[in-house]
Formats: C-alpha cells, structure tokens, sequence
C-alpha cells in the first residue's frame, strides 16, 4: 500500500512521512499529494499569529483541546521562524503540546523557515492539503507575524485570530500598518495583566478606523488567559461564528479557490522560470550577455532585461 | 540633475529618494541604478547577523565608529524583522546609532521585511549598488539571522560576523545546523556574563568540527563587550584580515560577481514568468485547465505540469 493510501486510512506516520517528502521535493511525495488532493477541500483553515511572547502556542494548545471537545479532528502546523537559532522556548512550547502526542485525533506538525524548498507557504499549503484530505475538520496555522513569507502564510487561512497581549503599546501601533488588515479576530491574551481595559480599546479604536477587510463581518476582540483557559470556549465559539459567516455569505469556496490558484500560479511560474533558465544556458547570445555581466561591462537589469525582451514563448 | 548624478556627487537626500524609489519598484529608480552600476564593484561588503538580543545594534554603532576612526566611509543596512511588531526596542536601537546622524561619513538605511515587493535580498543588494557607487567603503548590513530570505540576505556579505551571547545553550547547537557554515567570524558579545569561556569553548569546538566554508581560512572566535567598547578594535582588524585573504586568494572578484549573477538570474526568472503568466492568460488551453482547477477536477500540481510541458520558448 502506497503512502497516500495509508494516510487517507488514518496513518499519522505515512502522513508525517508525505509531508516529510513534499518538504525535500521528492517526486514520491508530489505523486501523493495529487493522489491525496481530490480527497481534500472540506477542512477549515485557521491562521494564529502575533508577535513573540504573546503566547501563542499555549493559547493554540487549548483551541486544540476545545475543538476535540467538540469531536472535531484538529490539525496544527506551528512554523517557527526562529529555528536556526531557538533558544529553547519554541521547544519548550511544542513539549507542552505534547498532552496530544497519543490522541490520534491530533496531528503536530512544526516546520522551521529554513531549508523549506520553494518556500513557508508552499510547504504549508502541501501540508494543509494532506491533513485535509486525511480527515482533520481543523487545521490550525500557528506562526509569527512578521516577514512576507509568514504573511502568505496567513494569507492561506480562511480565519485569522491575531493575537496581542496588553502592554504592547507601540507594538500595537505598529501592527496597524501590517498584520491589523488582515485579521478576523483580534485575541487580547494575559488578559489578567494591568493594562487590559486600556488595550482593548485601543485595538477597538482602530479596528473601527480600518477601512479593509470584508465589509459585511465586524472583526471582534476577544479576551482570554491562555495559561488558565480563561475565554478558550469564547475563541473557538467566535472562530466557528466566522467560519459560519464564510459559509452563509458564499465566501468560503472562492478563499478555498484562490489558495490552490495562488499555488498553481506559483508552481508554474517556478517550472516555466526553470525551462527558461535551461533555454537560455543553450542560447550563445544569453551566454554572451552572462560575459558581459560577469565583467561588469554591464548592469543586471539591463542584461536581464535584454534577454527578456527577446524571449519568445507560446503555451 | 538627476538622482543618480546628485548621488554620486555625494548627495545623501538623492541616495536615500533613490533606494526608496526601488523599493516601490518605481522605473525612476531602476534607470538611477542602471546608471550607478559601473561606478559600484569596489565596496567591501559585512553581514552582522544572529538571534535577538545579542546586542548587534549596538556592535554595528561600534564597528561604524572604528571604520569611521580609520577614515572609512561606512553605509549600514539594517534589516528589522520585527518590523511590523516592533515594540520599541529596535526603535532605540536606531536611535542608538543617530550618533552618526550629522556625519557626511555614515549612511544608515533601515529596512523592513514587510512591504519589500521583490524581496528583502533584491532591496539589499540594489542599496548595496546604490551606496557602493556613492562611494561608501565599507556595507554593513544588520540582520537577524532566521528564515530563508535573511539568510539570501547574508549570503551578499563578503565577509560574514555570526554574533551570539554566553549562555546560549542550546541556541548555539541550533546553530549548528544552519548560520554556523555561513560564518567567518564568530563573535561572543556581552562576554563579560558568566559561562563566556564555555560559550567559547562549545564555538570552538563545533567550528572545529565544520566540514564547510573556506578551506584556507580559519573561522575565528571574538569576544566583544560591545556596550563597553571592548573588542571592537581586534572585530574590525578580524574583518579587514578576512577581506584581505579574500583579495589575495583572489576570491573576492568571485563573490561579487556570484552576487551579480544571482541577481540577474532572480531578475531573468521574475521577468520571464511574467511574459509567460501573460501567454497563458491568452491561452484558450490554459483557460480551460484554469477551470479545471476551480472546480477542483485537477490539482494544482498536474495543472501546472501541463502548462509547462506544452510551453514552448526560446531566447
């Protein structure tokens, strides 16, 4: 029995094995998620992001806990951008969500951001594809704000909670330029701390001057206190009011759609790029252009964009 | 005058209104880096990297202050991942360095991973060009040294200076796996904390165990107090060794043009892709698989594998 076939069974290893070799983009592993990919297209996406410190992965921890509750299967791919160098927190954190480690209705999956060939969000994306088509109804993106790469990443969820805590001051003020356009909900976490009342009308505040965003759902502030489970039911409750609004209002199959169309636009702008690439290494003229920049004789603009200039292509 | 001209006359507005006009990807700015090009080649290029909080700010204000002792023009590009959160601290770090604000010496351009279009490592390398021709000897370029598009970013350097603290731990032996085969140069700051020499000792022994980098060079270990100024002297003569072994081993031409060359590569890839997303708009054949995909009656993968097998090209 093939990979595919084992994960669509349940499989957690044959699973974690496809996603292993998508990651190394392996042929093997291409061929499943094709396989795999008519079985996906039910699970929902959600994307949990904010800064570091705010405590994302106990608060994603406890959402874990309360969709199993709700009999849901819940997927979680934790990107952890700090990887080269984590200094034992982002370990830390994935120990404690070890209380799933036994429960097969949880699948972990950490990616660091490096030597993820061809990209964070294509190597999420192939993952959300394989834990979809296996089953899980939840699939939970948990990753740090910051860099393009994460944003993309987000960008894949059908909903984003963005998590701060009180006290970020500036912080706040800073994320109105990136992150507060593309949040669903915003969860104030270490909601016990001083400073809460004061946070949570800020985050009001410009909530209410954003002029993004789907018009016809109000992005909602949410309390909770990870660390005692304070406000977890809440969370999920209003991640399933959205998910419920995408439903009514027709705007989950189009999110859906665009993700695999993002993708598809990826992958062949990436085997297009190649061919050309290999075009060119035959042409004499490209080679010649590649002397003339290797002597600085000329720019890389303007030998790049000669070359471009006489491409010729036809699909 | 034109921006380029101003420029290279000196003028630090015209540099600072040129960079921003390539960031927007503006063809203004893409005409003025045409332009600087063959006045660029001679900088000497630094990349100062690792985790948070190891204090690189600082030692980068520091290192400038001993270029600039030694009658070096100095330009340092600061990468801030953290933009879109930043809670204040990377605000003072800048700050920190406005000691060199009124001097004609010292160009200083931060930069954030958000909102680069093209890329954090096409933004780095095109100022690069810019303050290169500008006449700046030494490029310091700043940057926390996670995810792939940082480490593109380090990639540019001639010479790279992997900072970390004692008391790492673990950070260290995640290191090992990704920024330590980068590294010329190790620096230890805040060696005044206790377990320094053990943090010199684990470096030492990890870089004795390396298998990669310069065969004929040997990665050195500096200790640093940089909040104390101590160290800094031996760190600038380490760095200008390193780019006198590059110069005399005759690797330096070589690195330049490597970064060049990836540059145009980058740039024949994005260019080409477009003119073929273009092709495959008009494509009847593509239209129809374009639907396919949407309606989830193929995935994305074997769609865009039938585009680029019926791609045709030539150069």
């Amino acid at each position: 029995m093939d990979l595919a076939e084992e994960a669509l069974k349940g499989s957690q290893l044959a699973g974690a094995r496809l996603i292993r070799l998508l990651e190394d983009r392996d042929p093997v592993g291409i061929e499943g998620l094709k396989a795999l990919y008519p079985h996906s297209g039910s699970a929902y996406l959600v994307g949990v992001t904010g800064p570091p410190g705010v405590g994302k992965s106990t608060l994603v921890d406890h959402i874990v806990a309360e969709f199993r509750r709700r009999q849901k299967r819940v997927g979680v791919i934790a990107i952890d951008p700090s990887s080269p160098f984590s200094g034992g927190a982002v370990l830390g954190d994935r120990v404690r969500m070890q209380r799933h480690a036994t429960d097969e209705g949880v699948f972990i999956r950490s990616m660091a951001t490096r030597g993820q060939l061809g990209g964070l969000s294509r190597s999420t994306y192939e993952t959300s594809v394989v834990l979809d088509a296996m089953g899980y109804d939840v699939i939970v993106v948990e990753t740090v704000g910051v860099g393009q790469d994460e944003l993309d990443v987000v960008d894949l969820a059908h909903t984003t909670a963005v998590v701060s805590v009180p006290g970020m001051g500036d912080g706040i003020q800073a994320m109105k330029a990136g992150i507060l356009e593309i949040g669903d909900l915003f969860v104030l976490n270490k909601a016990d701390l001083p400073g809460a009342d004061e946070a949570e009308r800020q985050l009001a505040m410009m909530l209410q001057l954003r002029e993004f965003g789907e018009k016809d759902w109000e992005p909602r502030v949410l309390r909770t206190v990870a660390v005692q489970e304070e406000g977890i039911v809440e969370l999920v409750d209003a991640l399933l009011d959205h998910h419920e609004y995408l439903g009514k209002s027709g705007k989950l199959a189009p999110k859906s759609e665009k993700r695999d169309f993002h993708f598809f636009v990826e992958l062949l702008r990436a085997g297009a790029s190649e061919k050309i690439l290999k075009t060119a290494e035959r042409s004499p003229g490209c080679r010649a252009v590649i002397e003339d920049l290797k002597a600085h004789r000329v720019d890389p603009y303007s030998a790049a964009e000669a070359l471009i200039e006489r491409l010729q292509c036809e699909i």
